[in-house]
This record gives structure tokens, C-alpha cells and sequence, in this order.
């Protein structure tokens, strides 16, 4: 861990640089894969998992056969624990609703604004050793809060044409309509352009390697909306004297085990809480199964100290981490002055991994430094809003003429004359 | 106009497509001007101003003199439309606002989730002939009212170094904190990167030609979000006999008159009415000082015949349109079932041009069917919304196991340990 006193502000930058993602060179293979799926559909689909995932499938489509194997499959401790995490996760994210917003902005001028399912939407998990059956939670409750007609899931098969029953499991219970095996650059081209089994979308969600990442990039060029831009998970503690050295190490190892390039900072205000922390997660980190993933996020970890809270939440502003955790005694100084972060978790009792499970707030959230501008996925993100306005003779004619005046000043005469006409009904 | 009659239903994305726009051609240049701007700053700024809007500057900062200056010299009518205008739009967004919303999801775990501002914003007005100021009221107000600390706008000068006074008149009126005589791609590369003088910002608004729209895609590449991808724009009608066919006729004009490939649809379950629409757009084009412009986008216009109002709507949402002007007997069908639409016009006295200057609702929406996963401009295009948790010793004993299980399943030992650890410490 790399420890930092008292950095000059002319040096924030560099500190808080993350490391750049470079991706170009699998933009190739990713444009590839887009124009098969979409010249061949199931043909290049079929193609492609056997070449990357070393299976042939019959159907792609999961049965119901599959989910009811899947369902027994589940531990009852899982299938309860996962229920109560949708439960938190709904009581959540329903809260979220938001009524029609109406105004009279002049008399006899009517405007609102609603907000309206987006009709078709697709979740990509991925596989591997972990499945994310959590993911599937955190994006299929509030989509079927929010409406969605349609929620596709594609996720790849193993060597042996399943796929977790975990997955399975979650999925069915949240309410996907239809569930695919179907991994990687496939899935989301698939997704994409839609296929003879596999229905185009209009917005695709969820996390993936760096293959699904540049392709997610790639579907916005051809009209799909994405969740956001994706970088590798973040966390930034922020903790003094008050807070317990062994839970704050155990939270920066919970970030530190995702993956080699996990980004892990504690800012701190005392250098005794600093020291107690590196000791911590030396020790902790030792059992881990996933230790030498761990160890290498921590290598370049970062444990910066600085005088006073004032320095410390500029600091934190400026790097805008994705999860950022409070234990300090002046809490709500960085509650109330945080401006940049995804989630924020306060106190010795709320460690990130309530977040990333079952507190009820949501874990897909803003990497990279895109919390300075970017959303974590919520209920709006599963809809978009629309304005209506509906205006009287009464009000035409008492915004007719600004409208006409303006519309001459931009040089658009037409614009005027729709105006003009109506006023001259009158 | 193309007239086309019951088209069956597999004709209806032949018959609804849009042109393709081809841009890929122009990323190379844009990409060098975002370089020489990242590595050089102003001087690289200057260079471009020199070539592409032929003026050299000696500041691009415009100065409160200026600001004086075009104060006096929009006319006091104008002024007047601009006040009313901003009135209205105010009152429509800052309606907008949303509270915290907060719930106790399970007993001592509490969450809430709040929207903050983004802190720094740009927004591109483009020059020319037309100065859009329109476009500064639908930005810069929401802007202000989402409480942006920097709102940075940048708009090409003219060959005399100048920037036309109602866009210097609305941009002081609406709290820009910043305007710079910068244009195209060097002003998108200018607030991507920061200059010596232009601040780096979060996110850019606004319309542009085909290399600002190019150039904002790239900036999504940097690490800045951008309001929405752009297209031309469009306009549906939807009308029975119950409209009035002058004025359905100089809506399908006035936008038209946008550009030659602006997107004009009238959809009607009345052949009369399709029949005096088509005499109406003809004489009233003749008249237009930009009528070659709009009879060219007429040329490729369509009226659409169809049996019933549930064939129309299928057709309408297949669609999408960026504005939707509903004048039938039968409006609150529309209203009710309308799924993808950027803003709705209610009858017959709602001409879009209300929309796009003075009823109050933004006039940047979404084209190209985007409005089947995109939102217009609103209040929330300026924040971010931030999701918090606090979770008490009681809290963590409630929902601690299902974390176990969950991280435990999912083979994150770490992530299970953060809890264990402080469920141990109780």
C-alpha cells in the first residue's frame, strides 16, 4: 500500500489518476462479431458460443424444465436470503416512483411531464466462477417496477450448456420474460439487432469483461441506449480515530478481491488509524481465497493522510469514487458536502458489501470518475420522461406573440406563421 | 408528399426509416483537432477559430462590455418575448425538483437517495445565420435551477469577431457563467480538456452540425457525458376531421423549414383531411423565405392513411417522433397509450413552435427514435442522483446472514468477511 502525507493539491491529480483502460485493439474483433449477428442472426450466434464458449446448444432459450431443475437446485439459506435482498431492493427502488409533474405556466397553458416505461430492455450477467445472481436483482426489480414489457437475460453457458441455477433462480423470481444462454460480443449484438429467438432492446444493462464492454460501446452507434460507460470497481474510506481498523481493512479487501485493477483508497485525518489499517489488511488479506487478486489491488492501493476534513472532502470530490464509505465523528459534513460518488455508505455498521447485496440501494453504479456526472441505476433508468402541453385559445393568444417574435429573431418564418394562423382564427 | 394507404404492417419500418447518417468520414479530422486542443490548449483553439470561422481574437473571453453592448442592442420587444419565455420554461422545471427520498427497508437499515447538481457544464450554441438563443433558455435555465456551479457556453464567432447580441442578451439573462467566441469541434475539444482559459466540464449540451455532433460523440470517449446522441429533427402529426388542415399544414412546415433532412409525417384515419393538408403545404411553402429548404424536406414527407386510431398508434410508437402534435376527436386515446414520443401537442390552438420557444416544455429532445430510451432535456439532465445508507447494530443483525449467503454463493469470502467481522463485535 502506498502511503501518502499531506499531498500538495498540485499533486491530487496524479494521486488520484486511475490507470487507462485501453481497448482499441478489441474494437476489431468486436465490430466482427455485430456484423454476423446481424447479417446471420441464431447462425453467427450459435457460431460464435461454440467458438467462445465451447458449447453447441440446441436452444438457446431457457425452458421452463431448466428453471424448475434450477429452482431445486437453490439451498432454501440462499433462496431466503435472496428474497429478502429483493424485498430491501423493492421497497427501495418503488419508493423511487415519481408523479406527473403538472404546470399552468400561463394561463391557459398547460405543460406536465410523465415518465413511461422503456419498452424493451436487455440484462447481460456474466458467468464464470462467481455467478452475479445479485446483478440480476439489482436490474430486473426496478425494470419490472418501472413497467418494462420486456426484460431479456443473456448470460453464457458453461462447457456443459448450463447456466447457474442461482441465475436462473433470481431471474425467474424478478419477473424476466425470457432468459438466453448466450455470452459476451454474441449476447449484446444479439440484444442488439435481435434476432430470430433473441428480441432486439432498446436500453442494455449489466457489467461484463472488457469484450462486453466495447461491445455495450458499440450498440450505441447502432440506436441502443446503455446504463453507463464501465470502469473496474472503486472505493475511497474515508475514516479517523473513531472508526474500527479491523472493519475498515475488511472493507478495503471486499474491493480489493474483485480484481486486479480495483481501485482502494482510505483518506484518513490520523496517521494511528492509517498504520492500524496496513496491519489489518495484511493479516486479513492472508485467508482470503481470492487473495492474490486481492494482494495485487492492494499494491496499488493508496492510504492518504491529510490535516483536516475540509481537505479531505475536496480531495474526495475531486477523485469521485464509486463507493465511498464514512466513519468519522463529523459525519454529516461529507453527507451533506459530497458531491461526487456513486453510493455512500456511513458509520461502523454499513459496510459496502450491504450495498452490493441487500440494503435496498442499488450496486450498478458509476465508475471511473463518472459519479461527477453520471447517475447509479435507478428506477428512471428503466424509463424516460415525456412532456405534453395542451394550449387553450386563451393561452395561444397570450404567448402567441412572444412566440412570433422569437421565431422571426431565429429567422424561421414558419415557426411564426403557425402562430399567425391561429391568432388570425381567433 | 408520398401518400401511402393502409401500408401493411411489414411495410411499416421500410415505410418509417430514416435516412442512415454517415459520419465516419469526419472522425479523423475531429480526433486531430482534439488532440492539438489537449496538447496545446488555446494556442491550437486560436489555429482552428483562424481556419474554419476566419477571425483571429485577442481574447475568446467575452467581457462585460460586450455583455453591455448586446444588451442594447436587442430590441425591447424581444427582450420582452425572451423575459416571458424564460418565465414559463422556470416555472416548468423548477417544478421538476424532486425531495430526498428515503426509506427504512428493513429495521436500522436506512436508505435514501438525493440529486445533486453536476458541477461543471458546457453548452454549444451554434452561429450562423439562425442565433439559436431559444437554445440558451433551454439550457442554461434548468441548468441554474439544478443549482450547476459553472455553466460554461461556447458559440462561433463571426467574421467580425462577434457573437450575435440576443445570444449574449439570453446567455447573461439565464446566469452562463462563462461565454466563449469559440466554435465547432475546437469548442467541444475546448471544454473536454480544459484550455489556459476554458474550464474542463462534466457533461455538454446542445445542437451543432454534423462535426459537433461527431465531435461530442468522441468526447464521450474522454470521460465527459453528453445530453443525447443527435439527428435531425422530426415531426408527427397525427389528425382526423376534426383539425384543421391550414394548420396542421403549417406545422408539418414549420419543421420543414429546419433542414432538407428534417423528418415530416402526417398520420390520418380521414382521406379528406390527407387531401387538403396536401393544398394547404403547397401554397403556404410558396411564401417562405426558407422554402427551398422545407420543399425539399416535404419531398420527403409522408401522409399516411390508416383504417383506425389503434393502427395509427402501433405505427406512432413503432416510430417514435421527436414531436408529436395530436389533433383528433379522440386525444385522450393518444394521450393515454402514447409510449415513445419526446414532447406531445394537444389540439388544435398547440402548434409545435409553442414547444420549441415559450409554453414552457424543453425543445431539446430526442430524434432518430431515440424517444423509445431517451428523455428530453429536464431538470435531471443537469443532476445526478446519489444513493445513501446508514445501517445500525441492529440493522447489520437484520440483513448481516443474507450478505454472508449472498457473497458467500457469489465466492466473494471478503465481502462475506466484512460483515462476519462485525457481526462477531456484537
Amino acid at each position: 500500500m502506498k502511503k501518502i502525507y499531506n499531498p500538495e493539491r498540485n499533486t491530487w491529480s496524479e494521486i488520484l489518476k486511475r490507470p487507462t483502460q485501453t481497448v482499441a485493439d478489441i474494437e476489431g474483433t468486436v465490430l466482427d462479431v455485430f456484423k454476423e449477428v446481424k447479417a446471420e442472426g441464431n447462425k453467427a450466434i450459435n457460431r460464435y458460443t461454440k467458438k467462445f464458449d465451447k458449447v453447441s446448444l440446441d436452444s438457446i432459450l431457457i425452458s421452463e424444465e431448466e428453471i424448475d431443475k434450477a429452482k431445486q437446485l437453490v439451498s432454501e439459506e440462499l433462496k431466503e436470503a435472496i428474497v429478502l435482498a429483493k424485498s430491501n431492493i423493492e421497497a427501495f427502488h418503488a419508493a423511487q416512483k415519481t408523479d406527473r409533474i403538472s404546470v399552468e405556466t400561463t394561463n391557459g397553458v398547460s405543460c406536465w411531464q410523465e415518465k413511461r416505461p422503456i419498452q424493451k430492455v436487455g440484462l447481460y450477467i456474466p458467468g464464470g466462477t462467481a455467478p452475479l445472481f445479485s446483478t440480476i436483482l439489482m436490474l430486473a426489480v426496478p425494470a419490472n417496477i418501472a413497467g418494462c414489457a420486456e426484460i431479456v437475460l443473456c448470460s453464457p453457458p458453461d462447457t456443459e450448456g448450463k447456466i447457474n441455477p442461482a441465475i436462473l433462480y433470481t431471474a425467474n423470481l424478478c419477473g424476466v420474460t425470457k432468459i438466453f444462454k448466450v455470452g459476451g460480443i454474441q449476447a449484446i449484438a444479439g440484444m442488439t439487432f435481435g434476432t430470430e429467438t433473441i428480441p432486439q432492446v432498446y436500453k442494455i444493462f449489466g457489467p461484463g469483461n472488457q469484450f462486453v464492454t466495447v461491445a455495450k460501446q458499440l450498440a450505441t452507434k447502432f440506436g441502443v441506449a446503455i446504463d453507463m460507460p464501465a470502469g473496474p470497481s472503486e472505493l475511497l474510506v474515508v475514516a479517523d480515530d473513531t472508526a474500527n481498523a479491523s472493519f475498515v481493512a475488511s472493507d478495503l479487501l471486499s474491493q480489493a478481491e474483485h480484481g486486479k485493477d480495483s481501485q482502494v483508497i482510505l483518506v484518513s485525518t490520523s496517521k494511528e488509524l492509517i498504520s492500524a489499517v496496513e496491519k489489518e489488511v495484511t493479516s486479513q488479506c492472508d485467508v482470503l481465497p481470492r487473495k492474490e487478486i486481492a494482494e495485487a489491488a492492494i499494491a496499488n492501493s493508496k492510504l492518504i493522510y491529510v490535516e483536516n476534513d475540509k481537505e479531505a472532502l475536496e480531495l474526495i470530490n475531486e477523485y469521485g469514487p464509486e463507493h465511498f464509505i464514512v466513519c468519522v465523528a463529523n459525519q454529516d459534513y461529507y453527507i451533506d458536502n459530497i458531491m461526487n460518488a456513486g453510493s455512500v455508505f456511513i458509520g461502523n455498521y454499513t459496510p459496502e458489501s450491504a450495498g452490493d447485496y441487500a440494503s435496498g440501494t442499488n450496486h450498478t453504479l458509476p465508475t471511473n470518475g463518472y459519479a461527477k456526472q453520471y447517475s447509479g441505476v435507478n428506477l428512471d433508468s428503466f424509463m424516460k420522461s415525456m412532456t405534453f402541453q395542451k394550449i387553450s385559445e386563451e393561452g395561444i393568444k397570450r404567448i402567441g406573440n412572444a412566440i412570433e417574435i422569437m421565431a422571426e429573431a431565429e429567422g424561421l418564418q414558419a415557426h411564426k406563421n403557425a402562430v399567425t394562423l391561429r391568432l388570425n382564427s381567433l
